[in-house]
């Protein structure tokens, strides 16, 4: 089986790796960095293509030869890389985290019969998964509440956050609306809005904020009160907030001593070296998410724990694990037929199928990324 | 007698007016820009200039008429208007505050047999002149305080702060190192550094960092200990210190989507209109300083107090008037020949004398700036 990684980041480099490592996958990576792609060369049995990805002809011809795609490209050019990789006939695991609606794509996936999993990280992706798990297991479901983040174990002033992401995408989840679901009604509010300290134990005091992070959940699930939050260490999105009042995130070019720049290029400049996780660098992954609802006539609550860290051994940080590796067992599940329905699939869809989501807990659980499971009567 | 208010800016336009406002003084301000100028042009019997006073050139004919000259250039360009000015042979009193040594100028402003008084404002100027006041009546100075900031009565998210001056000037003061005198040995701090909370009644509690405010005062006054704090709402410091430490006040060009761009330009760009003071808009400008010292075998602390509030009348802010009138009334008073040392002169060196600052006293307070002595034994 021929697979394509599309993008070489911190995260794609990992996916490379693991997918490369089952003797029956033929592993090409592809970037226009060279800097990026130097992270896979010295790996066994995977090709490296330096190619401009956002070259519709030059994807074209990449894809040509793969059976399937993992879309690890940044947000912005996520949406038109996914449409291209549908054009191809290409079954498709995406982790970009694009603002447009994949589910657009839906009539070209199932019009070229191919699978395609959007949203399939860390969250999005196992958050959608065990959200979706959790539903059908229950008779009526009540809430589905996530709190996510990605932190440095070792905290350091100004931002206390390193991440293995785009900076351009992170920044993302700090201007670009969050939806919540309350009382079976859609909510909108401003990124950053509603702080709260959430106490995890081995962790501390953490600052959860709302973030658009439920993405296909509203539409897909039936679910009266859902929200994602986002996790930092307390005093991050105060920083954030300042810098976004300040049109440090601003998009609209403005013009400095005659020439015009958007200040959000400025600012992704600055903070991109200050956010960059460092090799060898300590990074945690918390999530928790919390289902309540009814079962039997029974009420009860379920919540599933994440607390992840960076491996030593492998040298591979733990969001590029937490986030990659959920993409790399999805595309195994594909790979053998385990999960077949056509179309734009959300990650729920997947985690609905108790076989499937069996399948993806051992897998990320043999990836050193387990996932633990609390039930209580309430 | 012909003066030339060089800027009109918010303190300029201010000075302009109160020295119109003797019928023997013939006043004129020039400007680059035209909307500076507008504030001025509607004033009774003053003369506007468009010219670049960047331009030596163009500067030297302006000031060929004048007998006296007020520098309220930004910063930036102070130490070379200062010159220009010294060069044509006029008497000056300067409020850019600028970053060169305004010393270097002086054996220039013998030679020419003018007077120019330098960093001439509210602090540096009055606080210089009332340090000098106080170190002159005691017999033995141990110690001088000075607390200063100019604020918006009203407090708004996030930088709770206005200001009258260029904000490329109010980001030099937290950026350029603070100097404080300690035991007699000069300390160099970085800017921002020892925030400390200080109430003041009728205010309530301020934070005051360390600034580089003493200037000349390290040099002209044998005082052991000596420092100057600048005061603004609480939280002001850990926001600006966040922007300072994420680059945001880099002067060294970055290149961004194949352009070089100064940081510090884009975010004076976008902090610009959030500092500025609106019309109408009221601010306070509080000042304390606290001098300790021997007299006839007693040991006593003398406290200069003031807190100025935006004149609804005049409709001048407060900093504007606090800054400017220092200025206007030091000229009257060097015009009307009542100080007459030659060369470069330090704020402390006309406030050494005590019918100066008599003078000075009583010009601000009948403009409606009034400074209280406190005097306690201690």
């Amino acid at each position: 089986m021929n697979i394509v990684v599309l993008g070489a980041g911190l995260v794609g480099a990992p996916m490379a790796r693991d997918l490369a490592a089952s003797t029956d996958v033929h592993v090409t990576v592809a970037d226009i960095d060279p800097k990026a792609l130097s992270r896979v060369t010295a790996m066994d049995r995977i090709e490296t293509v330096k190619a401009d990805l956002a070259d519709k002809t030059v994807l074209t011809r990449i894809l040509e030869s793969a059976d399937m795609a993992i879309s690890a490209v940044p947000g912005f050019m996520g949406y038109a890389t996914l449409q291209t990789i549908l054009e191809a006939g290409k079954d498709v695991v995406d982790i970009a985290f694009f603002p447009e609606d994949p589910f657009a794509l839906d009539a070209l996936a199932k019009e070229r019969g191919v699978t395609a999993v959007v949203d399939c990280g860390v969250a999005p992706g196992m958050s959608n998964m065990l959200v979706g798990h959790c539903h059908r297991q229950l008779d009526r479901t009540d809430s589905a509440l996530i709190y996510v983040g990605g932190l440095p174990a070792i905290r350091r002033w100004p931002y206390e956050y390193k991440a293995v992401f785009s900076p351009i995408d992170v920044i993302e989840e700090y201007t670009r609306p969050a939806f919540y679901v309350e009382n079976g009604v859609l909510v909108k509010r401003p990124a950053l809005s509603d702080p709260e300290y959430v106490d995890f134990p081995g962790i501390g005091t953490l600052e959860a904020f709302n973030t658009d992070g439920l993405r296909s959940l509203y539409k897909t699930l039936k679910i009266p009160n859902m929200k994602e939050k986002t996790l930092r260490y307390p005093g991050h999105i105060e920083k954030i907030a300042v810098l976004r009042a300040s049109g440090f995130f601003n998009t609209q070019p403005i013009e400095v001593n005659g020439v015009k720049i958007r200040p959000l290029d400025v600012t992704a400049k600055l903070l991109f070296p200050m956010w960059q996780l460092d090799e060898g660098e300590v990074d945690i992954t918390v999530m928790k998410i919390v289902v309540e609802g009814e079962k039997s006539g029974a009420r009860i609550r379920t919540t599933w724990d994440l607390v992840d860290r960076y491996d030593p051994q492998s040298k591979i940080h733990s969001m590029a694990r937490a986030t990659g590796y959920t993409a790399t067992v999805v595309a195994r599940l594909i790979g053998a037929r385990r999960f077949s329905q056509k179309g734009v699939i959300a990650p729920e869809q997947i985690g609905s199928e108790p076989a499937c989501m069996t399948f993806i807990l051992e897998g990320l659980a043999e990836r050193g990324v387990v996932y633990r499971e609390t039930v209580e009567d309430i």
